[in-house]
């Protein structure tokens, strides 16, 4: 099983399933190719919560606004899991995520010529044509060889390199004091919900209460019908963390928080 | 096979997916994810019209307001297909198209903890820990079960019960007279075109007229592109029922009609 | 291998899907159903691209204008690949992209009445009961049909005609001298990429010059993110024409350009 997730909307998308399907008959399945465009770490959140809920499987990410430029391509062994997308962090947390353990290794390829781009090129080792699309022309032939070859295949004469140095995201820590919390915004899904930073156990015995959260008033419940249509609520997402939310509306625009905003939160 | 239809937009669908795949290798088929967003009704009407185009299979539909109350989780067997959603009403007009007896069962589940998510538990029986995904933590899971213990499994002891309570939707009827007819809009297609519960009947011999709807003139025609491009056209749409449309253009802009509006033809 | 393209937004894919399984076992694979809407020329233009990256595999195109109008259904083998679609000239850049040799057959089929729409109809011979959606009354059983029937099926006597006359879709030629280029905006993706239909040939030898574009001046480099953020670029696709972009923005936006507008490239 090879996924995939990029924020590509349409229709690069397609051309990686070509690529893919050209060397691989691997089931493949969408995770998203609507992730928060360009913006790594939300992305890497995004497949941090996803991707544990898949069976082994060979993951393939690709946002990257680096192509072209010297980013590196990278492979990382979770367990059962292998993940395959550009050297710019994006793919550590889900890996942590999901082994105790990870190995992460450096795809060896050479840039080639853009007005030469053949679409019937072999998988392996990768010879990106372009320098704009990457993911068709690098991290596709990579991931299906991959899936393909097995765990096994990272070896350096096989066009990897186990490698120490890679770039990492990290996601802020959140300040617990007794009478509140302070926290960022990490993301804003689909529905305007707002998911914070701040784990989801500081709201145990609050349920019920009002709390402030950036000086607005708010409820705290289990769930968004929990309250009237239209009213906020805070709450535990399904990623654990702390939720800004109204009952069929928007909490991004009720609570007037954006991605990367403070959030402060008064007991 | 399992479909798979929600209101979700991005990327929640892939945690669905990915518990799926965790517990069947069913062939996992998206019908949408952009259903109106919380609309139960117009999700219910287009889920009446797509599934009928389908095979047997499990289909596993999401539009579901009001996750995490005590709103109860249905299947429900209609001849050698199985819907499995919340029993908010949305299964029931498909089911009834697709089968003359149905059969409903409630799904016994306890609620858990959301901060104790846990991605690799049992597919059966549910647990869901989050009260805000039941997609997730409780209609993939029993999708699954369903998909791979089959037909005879919907047995009080296994899980389910045998109801003869659960919720309907029901569309409103129109009310067609000599000189006319009167609707309502059920649904806005991605096109714009204006979807109304009156059936495609009554246009019968009046091919190449002009009629009244709501007020404003437009020519009866086969095709959107039987009238010049921008030009308003009233049609039968592909499941039999009344459209207004504008060749090239938007119907719902040019007759400046929504969701629930009234619509009055005059022939 | 069936794959499908539209400009159907969502639900109705689901319909071509759910007809398509019930004749057949194929792999389906989504290219995009969000081509540019009724944009014959681009989502050709894409296809042309995309559909080389493919295996060979049965092509379901609905780009379709002109349905319920007499425009003919049309079948054109390329090599191992076979599209399927309406014949307005979608399938025929992509076609001889694909092969040297191509060959078009006209679709034998007779018009139904939409208001006796029937899900369970035979794939074969189409009986296209809708004049809104061939998609899923005409393409998608001809597609399975030729699918599972194979190449050898095109012949007169099972609903297929050989013919030389069907639409043709064709893009402009650039203008190319010593000291510029005039092209024209074949169409914009998703990122706001300004895709032109001069190839990026013409850029060889100028890579760090600055360029104008439309009297704009930009700097040519292999790759987005080799100028600044929010900085104006112009580079070589990942299909081989002249783009003109913006590093983290939308190139569409700042060159202030739109699909069919003509660009004078001056170095």
């Amino acid at each position: 099983m090879i996924t995939l997730s990029s924020d590509f909307g349409s229709p690069y998308p397609a051309a990686m399933k070509g690529v893919l399907l050209q060397h691989t008959d691997a089931r493949l399945v969408d995770i998203s190719h609507d992730f928060p465009r360009q913006d790594v770490r939300a992305t890497a959140f995004w497949l941090q919560e996803l991707l544990p809920y898949f069976p082994p499987a060979v993951h393939l990410v690709v946002v990257d606004p680096g192509v072209g430029t010297d980013r590196g391509a990278v492979v990382v062994r979770a367990d059962e899991h292998v993940l395959v997308g550009p050297d710019n962090g994006i793919l550590l947390p889900a890996a942590r995520r999901l082994a105790e353990d990870i190995a992460v290794f450096a795809v060896k390829f050479e840039q080639g010529d853009p007005t030469e781009a053949d679409p019937t090129t072999s998988a392996w080792p990768p010879e990106p044509d372009s320098q704009t699309f990457h993911g068709r022309d690098l991290f596709a032939p990579t991931a299906a060889h991959v899936h393909d070859a097995g765990h096994e295949t990272f070896q350096t004469d096989d066009g990897f390199e186990r490698t120490d140095e890679f770039a990492e995201v990290t996601f802020p820590e959140p300040t617990i004091t007794d009478d509140g919390a302070v926290g960022e915004v990490l993301t804003i899904d689909s529905f305007g919900n707002v998911i914070t930073n701040v784990p989801g156990e500081v709201l145990a015995g609050r349920f019920g209460d009002h709390v402030q959260a950036n000086g607005i008033s708010a409820t705290v419940r289990h769930s968004y019908a929990a309250v009237d249509g239209g009213h906020r609520v805070v709450t535990v997402g399904s990623h654990g963390n702390v939720e800004l939310a109204v009952n069929r509306g928007r909490g991004d625009k009720a609570f007037s928080i954006g991605v990367g905003d403070r959030i402060r939160f008064k007991w």
